[in-house]
């Protein structure tokens, strides 16, 4: 790795030993041939956890030997967003458009990372498929020393995303019934947020039946593929519930999920929470009157937590057991499998591959 | 008028004097060659206040002589819509998907009134372009006996919605930027309830210049044309508020205006509120990273006020010269001249016109 402007690293984390990685659909979507504006070459990964291995000059939150996340949304604690209540964005991201591409360099511009000679681009500033990764102090989260990272390595995306859009988002309450379009990683976390919260009824929707069995192990009450059914899915979730559910969180995307997602909730309060983005996707077409019967359509990235704050309670949160990440980690292996951890998901067997260095 | 099933007739008011009735948007959709869904023949008009003239057996919370307000969204008290803190909306339109077309008849599935011996279908439940109509008590709200007939009738409609939009759906906060879309008399009150929810900067949008001095005079501190702008609306907020307003209200309708509501808005904790619906629209498309950046977008039909409950105190707050309605009030004429009252809103050149008997 490379230092280019040793004046510049000041409040950064040089070197980050990566224990464990796991893999998201993010990772994916940066290698499809329909998503055109990444930076190559680039390592990916964002779902990570280690261990600090050396600071930068004036790094006072975290010193060597510290268990960490790294964090693809930062928290500059400065910001009118970090500043606010309402919400986890930072205006480290804001000249940006699109957060899924974005953090390919350090705050000076340069990448840290070199191959041959030539720069290597960072990943939403955490690169975690590397056995070393250097990030930003606005994009680290100090952990317990008793951690187990390859259990909250989940923690860096898809678990905080699902779990965190049901509590802190959606604010799924008490004895509601909600809907979950998708059940992978995230949705299952949905699932789990929801059961967190306390809904009575959740009906758990994917287009894979095989996915139901630990859905319904989770806390599901129904599973329903829209495969199967003789009408669309919306139809049967508003007949199966007298009118339709308090909540719907849909961590699939693309247009056809979110569109049954807002069809599906109840006049008068019913929600729509949107976490999944599908490369490609056309978008969600809402009429007016839908919204107007009452409904909101509301959404964020990374579950709504400000990483450095929230994701430490969440790593001591499993470890009293208030939720069940082993669940989602299907499959655990040596890092250099990494293209057969790729294929498990691709092939939707996988919920969570786990690679350890 | 006919009484065809006097049994039925319990909880029903049968006669109310309409004293003062306004127009609205709505009355003139039913008329548009686009909306195929309307019954004929049938009286309009739905923003209106009156005085009782008889009730039907059963009746106990009006009485003839007290003042009212015919609503066009019911409010049971009975029901779990009712019953919620969450919306206005009650059971009794549930049935249908949209409630601009309902309520031609009362719950007997026949109408009160007939001409040549034919029926003539209700509209809204209320039908307030007539010197008496029959409205069932749960959409009728018993007003201060001291109440000026001649402007609380806006209640009825459109002030109630565009600022209970403000107050009870968008929550517009002390201190907030917002932006209104659309200067009638929906916009006109919502931009009365941004002033009085304490917003500090309110951005008022139209296509009709015209409209910019009553909306400053109610408290706007900034007024766009778009056709007057080298860019899109939106983009021209977007750099006056440093990255866009809290609270965006659309008053206009149809998918341009929506989509720049939407757009203007901040990420973090953008809020966009629909208000306005536009005959032939194709709805508003939402790319998903619009709203997973922080934004929500919501609605409500009559300012998400519980009628009977809620327009009685809006009524006394007016009284007390809570917000301003008179400055809504362009134009008064007797109820003959309702055609002109049509083409003074079809040119623009009117907010309110109280048509009087």
């Amino acid at each position: 790795m490379g230092y280019p402007h040793e004046q510049n690293l000041e409040k950064e984390y040089r070197d980050t030993a990566i224990i464990a990685t796991a893999l998201c659909h993010s990772d994916a979507h940066i290698l499809h041939p329909k998503f055109t504006k990444a930076l190559f070459p680039v390592i990916l990964g964002h779902e990570g956890a280690g261990i600090v291995e050396s600071v930068g000059p004036g790094v006072t939150n975290c010193k060597p030997g510290d268990k960490v996340i790294p964090l693809y949304m930062p928290q500059c604690k400065k910001c009118k967003f970090c500043l606010s209540p309402l919400t986890n964005f930072c205006a480290k991201l804001s000249q940006f458009k699109d957060p899924i591409i974005q953090q390919e360099v350090m705050e000076d511009k340069t990448s840290r990372f070199t191959c041959k000679g030539k720069p290597v681009y960072h990943f939403l500033g955490t690169s975690t498929f590397s056995q070393y990764t250097v990030v930003s102090d606005t994009n680290l989260a100090k952990i317990d020393d008793d951690a187990n990272l390859e259990r909250v390595c989940l923690l860096g995306c898809g678990f905080s995303t699902g779990y965190g859009a049901a509590i802190n988002t959606a604010k799924v309450t008490p004895g509601s019934t909600c809907a979950i379009f998708g059940l992978g990683g995230v949705g299952l976390s949905a699932l789990i947020g929801c059961k967190v919260a306390g809904a009575s009824r959740i009906i758990a929707v994917d287009i894979n039946s095989e996915k139901f069995a630990k859905a319904k192990a989770l806390g599901a009450t129904d599973c329903l593929n829209p495969r199967d059914l003789q009408k669309p899915v919306q139809e049967v979730i508003i007949d199966m519930t007298g009118g339709g559910v308090d909540f719907a969180l849909d961590c699939a995307g693309g247009s056809e999920a979110m569109k049954a997602a807002l069809d599906c909730t109840t006049v008068g309060w019913g929600s729509c929470t949107l976490i999944g983005v599908a490369i490609g996707d056309k978008g969600l077409t809402v009429s007016p009157i839908e919204i107007l019967m009452g409904r909101t359509i509301n959404g964020t990235l990374f579950g709504g937590c400000k990483g450095r704050d929230s994701i430490p309670k969440l790593v001591t949160d499993y470890k009293n057991k208030k939720f069940n990440l082993d669940a989602l980690v299907t499959h655990t292996l040596p890092f250099d499998k990494i293209n057969e951890a790729f294929d498990l998901m691709h092939q939707g067997k996988s919920i969570r591959t786990v690679l350890t260095f």
